[in-house]
């Protein structure tokens, strides 16, 4: 964990100084850049000291064996593994032939810092050699958001004091040694040298090197290519071997003298393509940026930010930290979904290989929400990405004598993945969820198109998957036995009530899509039967209810078992599933993430405000928060229920996921589902908006604390602009055509260049807060921090101060 | 599949006088010989052609990593597999040169027979070799009752035509290279080359090896020794090498001369003691065996089956088939039982690899039943060997968050090995079988220092567990959530129904047993609020209700799931664990086992009558019998419930389980609980034998072509012989104390030499018969059959004719 103060709170920045070489895999983490297709880690340009290096190529996965102590039916053979591709950005550098590296030597200072606006990381360092030689080190890296192929650093070290002879290794390094990873079931697996070489080549200031993975046969080629400028004397020359390329740059630099590397990278890869084309595409990729140049390079990477900012900033006023937490949360969001371009987005992006680089319904759920709201066609490529997975989930369908489609619980290039069915394959609402992902994105864009092709097929094949899943009881009512929800330390319930509320929605949106394409839902095969039987299958959906205690359970049964001992429960001994069994989770009430809650908000319109205020109280006092996922789900619903310095302390929570290393493994990755719902919480949470129908409603109310909350939504091609202040909101429509919203459920129709201020209602009187789990609850964000300067230590080690 | 007829009905032996060396592995299985610590599978002495070598000493295992695709806390990282131990069985023989091999030269007759009386193997081969060499070898195999560390063969070759030279090559063979399992989860993993050896050595007619497990340290020795006679010129010569003792005999036979080999084997291995103790204890087991001689052992052995016979033996009038498979089954499961002595009696005995020779429940609720009436004293030894485990036992528990001890759902020696825990550590209920054992153990045997000792501690440990696995709900009902019953189609339910109950009458006879046993009881640390908490729990256990059906769910839920669409299930989909994924089992209503029926016969006092005809009606038209465990259970309610028709299917199907291979595995082994079943579903079944609170129950009546059932019981040491006729039943106690009985409710006084007849009403008319899923009938039992010579087909395959 990364102990705090580490990062000043800067809005736009964020800036290490000093580099704990213990968490080094956290700081890599936060510091990767990415931009949906090619992703660095923030190792240091050198390569050592490193916590774990890391280059990506979205897609390129190698697979391995799942092993099983008892066979069975239907389990995966065969897992997809993220792996370390040939790593790009080593430039190592001897100084008089004393290699740079921060152990050795004196490190005068040493800076990183991720600019937000520019997309680069930035990099100082003066370091005195062991022989005394002084040097200042600076780098620029950035990984191109409109170059998708392409990554760029340059390089530049001068001489502080006396004159010193330098040479700059500038490497492509394949099948790099990787620390083992520890027992944690969620780091992902080792794979060793996983990159079999295919041919090597290096020139002047060129070298490339062409690998195949060695099961999944994926072809992967990297090439890089110099300008170098600095004094008389520089000599450049270039090698290869099977897993090294190798320009070597000499100089010698009197003191004041500065050498200056530009070091270009392209990639390709492809599971189709042969050979030669993709090392051509690389080729190609390489050339197009040093056509570009450098300072090109940076400028189309500083526009490219300006329009994302201009759609998707929010302003946080009252709070530097979280300011700074969510604009970093917003860019990393962008660097995973940018690009990904008929790929996944997986759960860590491209920042680290947890999670085996797999994609989960956090896509959907919590990634494509903001995306679908700020980057439209982002999201639409997400879900082209599923829909091109479609037939394997149908195959995956009949393997599993269900109709329709059924998506994998993970996965990278389509296929399950998942080694342990009770939270996998059971958890099917991850169907639902990405019919969910459509009909926002249809509704928030009318992407007729959209929804007639790709949209039309994912309905309805998970409508078919829910309507084979399910069946009707003598009563009548529909059921569906047997799954598992979100929460993951419940499994294979009935009528879990968050999958069955979705699939409802789920049945309704593919009957209306088909009735609205007859067409293409003829060319589906969808007759009026088969509508029917959807539309019948939603309206007799049974949503179990206890009516004794006045609550939703989780599912059929939930309320009625025992509950989990928190009180016996040590801060150590969480996250629980790694010091208890499952089959003691699951027959208790002890909720890992937000499950019901989460339904409250996806389908808040099933729900009375009363049944809200009860059931969120309840799972309050059970939920423990092991998933990252949780937090945003909890602030969008305590903000509803007006429980909003609660609602406050969740956002911090999904904001500070991984500056604050809460759940202690973000030197895996990213959790970018947490960062996305930092913007869910704010967004959906503080300023309470709702869409449905094409219609977005608010109901804003500040926290104290915070003065004001300002963010954009682009909705049907309109851009509205929504500033919270502490008493009243602005609605403004930046472009678009005029449009209606509602605020605290009164409508405002919004026309271009007439921003409308509507005061806030008082709040009702709050309810005493709900309670937590003992030693869970959220850290308390303190009210009113000092604007700068080091924030005050939030993590779960304060909660109980 | 063995295709019947594959074995002509003779009442006390089992015969193949044809071999099919396409099932030669089934054949292996059946003609097995063990005592419960030594098992010789019935492989031909020279060992090829062959289906599964195995040599088998109880509770020699190798250790093998336990893989997971996703690791989880708690399971088990390592499993035990019993293992193919040194092959002392072997005597290749070559005549002229030409090694006697059934598949060359020509096999004018070969037969195979166990005979059930003498205990021993028979062979007879009459073989002219591919030269035209004619011979007749003999063979008679025993492993022995009375000297458990002693197996002993005595081979017989007779020249039928012209001279001959003779080779006898008498072996042990360790690290025998086995076949590779199919993908077949319940195969057992292979373990290549498990033995290391330490020693060898060879002298005279003598050898001997040992070897040591690789991973598990066991230390296992054998050593051979032979009695050779036959015409001058005999030679007789010994060698050894680290995987090979061998004793060569070379002889000339003129026609009709013979060459007479008796070879002793003994065994020794251990856990704990030294390499030459372990070696010292084979040489001394065979020292006394040849002290003892052949002609000793065959009396010994005999005079123990007599015995055995005595107290065991179960005659059937009217189907020769099942006279003759229900002997075979009682012989099988004194094999595995009988001197298993501080080990565990394994699913399989010794007769085979199947579920890596790990011990489940169904030695405590199939094998147990059987063994408490008729063997008492090796009932007791088997939960001395629970009792062993209880150490480990308590630790798991501790593991899992739970008090008192948790029995492993499979094991060798104690661990946990199951790696798949919904099916596995989730199934509780072996914790109240074990408890189901004790109680049955001390109310037949008055055993007080039993009950006292393992007894108590069983008991009270076993309570501890459920107590801390269940709670309170608000109406003050206990609740057991989460766990898995017998039916290994369902998963992970709250409120099993046999979980409940069973674990209702653990709690109470712990209780009970603690009030009698004050001193043993305070050592146990139970105090008076102890044995109140169990006894509360006992009183307040929740027993689920279906009122609207009028059923008991097999757990709470069961009945609104949807019912398995078995009409659209084809024959070759069965078992269906292995074409459907257990998601799809868990939620839906099928049932592979006797589960909720299983409790009617366990805790038939918790059922009305009615309850028993409706709740066996509903379940039978779910059950599909994937499991080798279900027909006895069903025959023992079907006749409680009239339906003596179908009883008697059930009993023909759990007898021939395994001589109709009726689940296609009988090569891995034998079904011993299925074997032990018999005698209950004959006993409990068409006898209706009840015992409880030290009193037996009959409510005999017999099937329409049984024409006599006769057994006898031991209970609290008295011997009582049952004889029921058509019209009648016969009580005769053979020697004990006046006993008294009920039969059909009205209670007869037994006294010595005074038989009671006592007429057995009319049965009342029965209702209709209930339905099983369409193909998954039993076979029908032909009424009156004819009683000699070849029975009719019966087998799933027939079952629609």
């Amino acid at each position: 964990m990364i102990s705090h103060p580490a990062f000043p709170s800067e809005p736009w920045c964020l800036r290490a100084t000093h580099l704990d070489l213990a968490v080094l895999a956290e700081y890599e983490s936060l510091f990767a850049l990415s931009n949906g297709h090619i992703g660095w880690r923030g190792n240091l340009e050198e390569g050592e000291p490193h916590g774990l290096p890391g280059s990506y190529l979205n897609g390129v996965y190698e697979l391995r064996p799942l092993p099983y102590a008892e066979a069975g039916y239907g389990y995966p053979q065969s897992g997809q593994t993220l792996i370390n591709v040939t790593n790009g950005k080593l430039i190592r550098l001897l100084v008089d032939d004393e290699p740079f590296d921060l152990r050795y030597g004196e490190l005068h200072s040493h800076e990183l810092l991720l600019d937000l606006r520019d997309g680069v990381l930035r990099r100082h360092a003066e370091w005195a050699s062991p022989a005394d030689d002084v040097v200042r080190v600076s780098t620029t890296r950035l990984v191109s958001f409109t170059q998708r192929s392409v990554a760029a650093i340059c390089y530049e070290v001068e001489s502080l004091a006396g004159p010193v002879r330098l040479v700059v290794q500038s490497e492509l390094v394949a099948n790099e040694p990787l620390p083992s990873p520890d027992g944690d079931p969620r780091v992902a697996a080792a794979l060793e040298a996983p990159l079999v070489p295919l041919e090597h080549a290096a020139k002047e200031a060129r070298a490339g090197l062409v690998h195949r993975t060695r099961r999944s046969s994926l072809c992967v080629a990297v090439g890089m290519n110099h300008v170098v400028e600095g004094p008389d004397g520089v000599h450049v020359s270039a090698e290869s071997l099977p897993n090294l390329g190798r320009v070597t740059i000499t100089a010698s630099l009197q003191p004041g003298q500065r050498l200056r590397v530009i070091k270009f990278v392209g990639y390709g890869w492809s599971g189709s393509r042969s050979q030669p084309a993709v090392r051509d595409q690389a080729a190609a990729a390489l050339t197009g940026a040093v056509q570009t140049g450098w300072d090109g390079l940076l400028a189309e990477q500083r526009a490219y930010l300006d329009t994302f900012w201009e759609h998707a900033d929010v302003q946080v006023e009252g709070d530097s930290e979280i300011q700074q937490a969510v604009r970093f949360a917003l860019f990393h969001v962008l660097q995973a979904g940018a690009r990904a371009e008929g790929r996944a987005i997986p759960a860590k992006g491209l920042t680290g290989p947890g999670y085996d680089g797999h994609s989960f319904w956090d896509t959907e759920s919590y990634v494509l929400p903001l995306l679908t709201q700020v980057v439209p066609a982002a999201a639409a490529h997400a879900l082209r990405w599923r829909h091109s997975t479609l037939p394997l989930a149908m195959e995956r369908a009949s393997q599993l004598n269900l109709r329709g489609a059924a998506f994998p619980w993970r996965t990278i290039a389509g296929e399950e993945c998942s080694g342990y069915w009770p939270a996998g394959t059971a958890a099917f609402h991850v169907n639902a969820d990405i019919a969910d992902a459509v009909i926002r994105y249809v509704d928030s864009t009318g992407d007729e198109a959209f929804e007639r092709g790709v949209g039309l097929d994912l309905l309805t094949q998970t409508a078919r998957l829910w309507r084979s899943l399910g069946h009707h009881d003598a009563q009548g009512r529909f059921h569906i036995d047997g799954v598992t929800g979100p929460d993951e330390y419940s499994a294979i319930a009935d009528d879990n009530v968050y999958t069955n509320l979705m699939a409802q929605q789920n049945l309704h949106a593919a009957a209306e899509a088909a009735r609205r394409h007859p067409e293409r839902a003829r060319e589906l095969g969808i007759d009026a039967e088969e509508m029917a039987g959807w539309r019948d299958a939603a309206e007799t959906m049974h949503i179990p209810y206890d009516a004794a205690l006045g609550v939703h359970p989780q599912a059929a049964g939930f309320t009625g078992h025992e509950v989990w001992d928190f009180d016996a429960t040590t801060d150590e001994q969480y996250p629980l599933l790694l010091h208890f069994p499952y089959f003691d989770l699951y027959r208790k009430q002890v909720v890992k993430q937000a499950d019901l809650v989460l339904a409250m908000f996806r389908r808040g319109d099933a729900f009375t405000a009363e049944e809200k205020v009860r059931n969120f109280a309840y799972y309050e006092r059970l939920t423990v928060r092991d998933s990252s996922l949780s937090a945003s789900a909890q602030a969008v619903l305590a903000a509803e229920v007006g429980h909003l310095r609660l609602a406050y302390d969740y956002v911090a929570e999904a904001a500070l996921m991984d500056l604050d290393d809460l759940e202690h493994n973000t030197g895996d990755g990213l959790h970018i589902a947490s960062l996305a719902g930092s913007w869910i919480a704010l967004v959906n949470g503080l300023a309470g908006m709702r869409r449905r129908d094409g219609r977005l409603a608010f109901a804003p109310r500040l926290p104290d604390g915070l003065t004001r909350l300002g963010f954009t939504i682009v909705m049907r091609g309109s851009r509205l602009g929504v500033r919270v202040d502490e008493g009243t909101a602005t609605y403004t429509l930046i472009d678009g055509e005029p449009f209606a919203v509602t605020h605290h459920g009164k409508p405002v129709t919004l026309a271009r260049g007439k921003p409308i201020t509507c005061p806030i209602p008082a709040a009702p009187p709050e309810s005493p807060a709900p309670r937590q789990p003992r030693g869970r609850e959220p850290s308390r964000r303190r009210l009113r921090p000092a604007q700068d300067g080091p924030s005050p230590a939030v993590g779960p080690g304060s909660a109980g101060a």
